[in-house]
This record gives C-alpha cells, structure tokens and sequence, in this order.
C-alpha cells in the first residue's frame, strides 16, 4: 500500500467540482459533485441519531439497490427539521444532478451540513447543480474536498494505491467534521471513491467495518449529528480480478488506512481543538469493552480539558476508564501518558511530573490503557477541549 | 411542608462541626463531622463508577446494617487510586472518629472529595477527627456545609419541615458538587439528616427514589465521579407515629424537596456556569424514554454552549433528542424554550428572535419538549458550558 498525492478524483473514472452557489454567507464554497463516468457499486452508513436530516432520508432510499453515479453535497444548510418541504428539496437536489448529467435519479446521493432549521436556498443550488457539472474534471477533487467544510479549519483528502487482483487499484477519500461529532454514530461526511471492482454487497461489509474502527472511533464532543453519512463507489475501471485471500486483506488495509486517517483528520480539526488525542486500549476482555473504555477517555470534557491545560491528570482518566460501561478490574490497570506510566495496578505512581508534562507539549497526545485482563484492544481519538470550543459554539447563531 | 432556615443540623439531635485540618493549601476548611445523639437508622447510595475510591468501599460495608451515627467528610483529597494503603486510611477515619465520640466505629460513614492519587495526610485528618468532635454544635451545619465544599462556590444547604405521624418533621440537607457531575450514577455527595422515625429499609427505597429523580438528574459534564455518595440519616426524635397514607406521602414530598433543591444548587453551580437549564420533558412513551432525552439536551456540549451564547438554537436541541436513545417521533416532536415554541411537530417553526433570544437572557433557562407518544415526564437540570469551565479544569492541576 503506497499513500499518493491527491484524493477523491485519483481513482480512475472519477471526476469532481466544488464551488460558492449561495448558501453560505461568507461566499465560501459550498456546494461539491463527485461523478463517476460508469455506475458504480456503493455502499454507505448513516448517522444513527432518530432525527435524521431529509437528504439522510433520501439517499438512505437511493442506496437501497446497492448502485450510485454521482453525489451532490451542500455545506452551510444541514436541511434538517424542514418537514415535507425540506424532503422535497432534497429530492430535487437528486433529480438536478440527475436530468443535468443525464443518469438515473435513483443513483444519485444526497448530504447536506451545516445549520438546522432553514430551507435550502434551492434556485441558488439548481443553479449550482448546473455549474458544477459543467466545470467538473479530474482536477477538481481538491475544490469538492474544500465545498464540504463548514467549521473545520481545513480540507482532509487522501488517496492510496495498492496492487491487488492484478492490478493498481486506487481509493481516495474526503471528510468533513468538525463539531456535533460523537461516537455511537453511523458517522459523519465522509466520501470514498475506488476504482477497484468490488461487488456492492462485500462492498458493505468492508465499509461498515471500516467505519466502525475509524470514524465511529473519533470524538469531538459526543453529540451526534442528524446529517452523518459515509459514502462509497466502487467503479471497477481498475478491471481486477477477484480480490480473495490476500489480495482482499491489502485492499481491505488500504481501505482501513484511508478511513482512519480521514477520521483522525477529522479529531485533530475538532473545533477549537489544538491537539490530537489517540486513546489505545489494550488486554479487554472483549472488543465492546475496549471500544467503551477509549471512547470514555476521548471524550470526557475533564480529560480534554486537563490535556489543554498539559496536566497528567490521571485521575480523570481513571475515572472515565471507571464509568465507561466496559468491563475492568481496578487492580489489574496500568495507565501510560506517552512514555511516562502514571498508574500501575489501578494505583497512582510517583512519576516524573516535569517528564510527563513535556510528553503533553506536543500536538499529539498518547494514552495508553492496559486492562490486563484478556486479548481485545481499540483505539479511539479526540481532541483537547479549548476556550475556542466554546466561543465557536457560542458564537455560532442560528 | 415548609422551607425553615437552616440544614443539616435543623432536625432534632444533630450535631456538626467543620474547619481546616491542613488538607487543603488554601486555608480553607476541608474536614466535616455530622454526629447524630443517637443511632439511626440510614441509607445510603454509591457512585456506579467501577473505579471506587477507599471512602467508598469503608461506607458500602458500614451501612450494610442500615445504621449509623455519624459521617466523617473531608475535602481536597479524593482518596482515589490509593490501593491498600488508602484503604487502611478511610478505615482509620471511621476508627478515630468512633473512638473520639465512644460510639460504634462500623456506625460511622466516611467520605472524601479531592484529588484523585495522593494519600491523606493522616495526621492532619486524626487532628481534625479530634477537634471536630469537640467543637461539634446545634449551629455547626454551616461550617460541616462550607467544609465539603471543593470547586463549588458557594454553600448547600436547606431544611424543611413536615407535619406527619402526630409531630412536625424536619429534614435537613447540605450536598457538594460543580465539576465530574453526570447522569447514570448513584450520585454525587450529598447529606441529609431527619429527626423522623422511619425504618431503615423504608429509607432506602425512599432514598433510592428520591436520588433518582434529583441528584441522578443533574448534569454538569457527564463525568461521572469515583467518590459520589449520599447518605441520609433518621434518628427517629420526632417521635412521630409510624408514617402512612397522606403522612407517608408529605414525608417523601418534603425527601423529594430537599433532594431536588440540592440537585439543582449543584448544577446552577456547575464549574464555570452562568446558567441553570431545566429541561422538561413530557409525553414520553415511558419514565426512561423521558428520562433519556432529557438528560441528553441537558448534558449537550453544543447545547450548553449556545446557551451561554444566548442563541436559541433548537437544532443542537433536536439532535440531542434525536441520539438520546429514547424513544421519540420526530414529526410529533414540539419544542419551547420559554415561551417561544421553536419546534412544531418536528419542523422548525418561525419565530421571534428577539423573544427566544430574551427568553435565554435569566439566570434560569427553561426548556420544555412534549413528544406527543405518551404520558411519562422527566426534568434534568445543567448548566452552561462556558469558558470559565474550561478554565478551571484546564488550570487545576494535579
């Protein structure tokens, strides 16, 4: 597996565009299109929150045959709480892109972010629809990975190469997320394109695990959005064989790789956030618990807190390890801040305090959770809880 | 029922005395000492947090008989992660206190709140144990309320008083608690004293359901602590008969009062915060549905946080609503904040601005969500999240 320059457009048959139609009153781009030049097979997961957005609804309904060609995105109007009206608009969006590219409505995907409440400014994006896919091209991954964003403070793509099947297959892949970002999700924004042959039901099941160790595994501030999804199309113009044995393990890793490292992208931009924390769980009992216990750690307000403010507070930790819901035996833990151990056999250690406060300077926090108590492990990531945090989301009027 | 100044030592045969030991560098009192003139009957409920600090476990075995005399309380050491040894100081705290005041050492009650790592400073505590038990008083409430006190502002406390059983009642409370206040636990740290004659096991239950609806209600940051305790004690001097029908009824009501008074002082004193939220929730399917989602909006980051900003945002409020895990329709879904309905049948409805806006001006800020599924209500109650919040947990270091 070789990581590349470039993302989403990499893939062979994939093309893209991005641009400012009108919704967003910064004149920002806000607005993106991601086309592939066949149908492709597709798989997608959506957020689990029981108020869902209607674009949520509508591509939920559109994925249902496992086929999609294209994906229109908006940022700047979530199109949630909008009733009938906003599941019309939605639709629309759908047929636009549809009757503009001169493909079946049904293969197209739907997501919008950003405030909830307001209809979508839908002459502003039929006009947008039109433009977008006039100027769409091999180049313009870069512009729809930019027209996605909303408060993240930059863009996150990747794209990786890998043989398999005979052949170079390529996956790239772009994100946003920045605040109402929490785990217990079928995610956030996330768009993954792959010329890889792969049929739409294994396609599936490679993208709900991959999911479920990367952006199921990042927290910003455990709420979760009514607008999450993660889109994925397989366009098969890499024409490989079959993927079997070890061919589908290095696909498979390729595709784990793109997904993680959007998903830690996307805690490093959390808002306000100035570092990135990776919670690794190990010796747990079961995956479940693992899982339980680095989310917790991640996504405790007093860790975070206590990691903005570089204090080996490994007393917060021990607490949120204590009432994550996972299985674990006090006396059996031993906590790691880096390279410094600051609990052992459930126990606080005399530790070098000026050691463990320099292993918090950096821009990447490490802890490290052993629960000695069986062979399943997880790692989760988060981001330090900021007095930026709070202006953004103060600051921030609907 | 009847609100009356005072506290913990308002019912009859209640003695208290608080001061500085020395566990605290700021000066500032950290040990309290509650002494009943006779033993009573008690109940007690434990944090759910598998991490348990030594106070802790010492108090799960004392009360197993349904006794006690006296509490033993110290703050600015949490006597956490402490192992054997913290084990052995917790004990030697009940011991000291049972022999300074000649009574049972398993009647005495022991809790800490603090820092979570470090020992006790055993010498100081055994001093203090020894001096509390001298200047304990009829007026000491006051100081045994100010001396558990952590990162709260300001003091806890109220009394009540009942008529029931042929005598007038009095219940008297004091409770602590600003920051690592969350849902699913036992609860936080709260003592209550009664002069009523009621079983212990009777007490239990209605303990039991009192912490449910008030102390387990209040969230401040869905951290849930390792210490969080409250014991109640009933020493039966009222002498009244033995409560039943109406009597049964003002007794709880007059419990349920104190309860959720103190419950609410701890989240309008939530670290950092400006604002008490209220969250109602009605026409849930059942008490947990109600219960969920209201817990939920009222521990959001991104709800509390646009509250602090004064912004009504009812998106932030329909997505904590929507990923509770209660049960809930979206399309039956109405919202206020206030006065002002924000949500009608799960659609954003336009609104005054300027009203919504001057509803979330006050030191209190009411939310009222009815689902329309059912006839089951639950109130939480928070408070904002602010930069003061991050602050204080980022400049408190361990």
């Amino acid at each position: 597996m070789k990581k590349i320059k470039g993302g989403i457009t990499t893939p062979k048959g994939f093309k893209a565009s991005g641009m400012h139609c009108g919704v967003k009153k910064s004149g920002k781009k806000d607005i993106a299109l991601i086309y592939s030049e066949v149908v492709a097979n597709a798989a997608a997961t959506f957020t689990s929150n029981k108020v869902k957005a209607a674009p949520i609804l509508v591509s939920m309904e559109n994925i249902k045959k496992g086929k999609a060609q294209a994906i229109i995105a908006n940022s700047g109007c979530a199109n949630a709480c909008t009733g009938a009206e906003g599941l019309e608009d939605a639709n629309m969006m759908a047929k636009a892109t549809a009757s503009t590219l001169n493909i079946n409505s049904q293969q197209v995907l739907v997501a919008s972010t950003g405030s909830i409440g307001p209809r979508l400014p839908m002459k502003n994006i039929l006009n947008g629809i039109r433009m977008l896919s006039k100027k769409m091209s091999k180049s313009g991954g870069d512009e729809a990975a930019d027209a996605i964003l909303t408060t993240d403070t930059r863009r996150k793509e990747i794209a990786v190469s890998v043989k398999a099947g005979g052949k170079t297959i390529t996956i790239g892949g772009i994100a946003k997320g920045s605040g109402m970002i929490a785990p217990n999700m079928a995610t956030l924004f996330a768009f993954i394109t792959t010329d890889a042959v792969v049929p739409s039901y294994i396609l599936k099941m490679y993208l709900k695990e991959a999911v479920a160790r990367s952006f199921n595994m990042a927290v910003v501030d455990r709420d979760t959005s009514t607008n999450d999804c993660v889109f994925m199309l397989a366009n098969g113009m890499a024409k490989n064989k079959i993927l079997m044995w070890k061919d589908e393990k290095d696909f498979k890793q390729a595709l784990f790789f793109v997904c993680e490292y959007l998903a830690k992208e996307i805690a490093r931009d959390g808002e306000g956030a100035t570092k990135l924390i990776e919670v690794k769980v190990s010796g747990a009992k079961s995956m479940g618990d693992a899982k339980l216990i680095a989310k917790s750690v991640a996504g405790s307000d007093l860790v975070k807190s206590a990691i903005f403010g570089e204090d080996p507070n490994f007393g917060r930790i021990m607490a949120a390890i204590g009432y994550s819901g996972g299985e674990m035996k006090q006396d059996l833990v031993n906590v790691y801040i880096g390279s410094t151990q600051v609990v052992n056999g459930g126990k606080a250690v005399y530790f070098d305090q000026k050691e463990a406060k320099n292993n918090l300077k950096g821009k990447e926090v490490l802890i490290n959770i052993m629960l000695g108590q069986g062979m399943s492990a997880a790692t989760a990531w988060g981001c330090d809880l900021t007095y930026d945090y709070v202006k953004i989301n103060a600051e921030y009027h609907t």
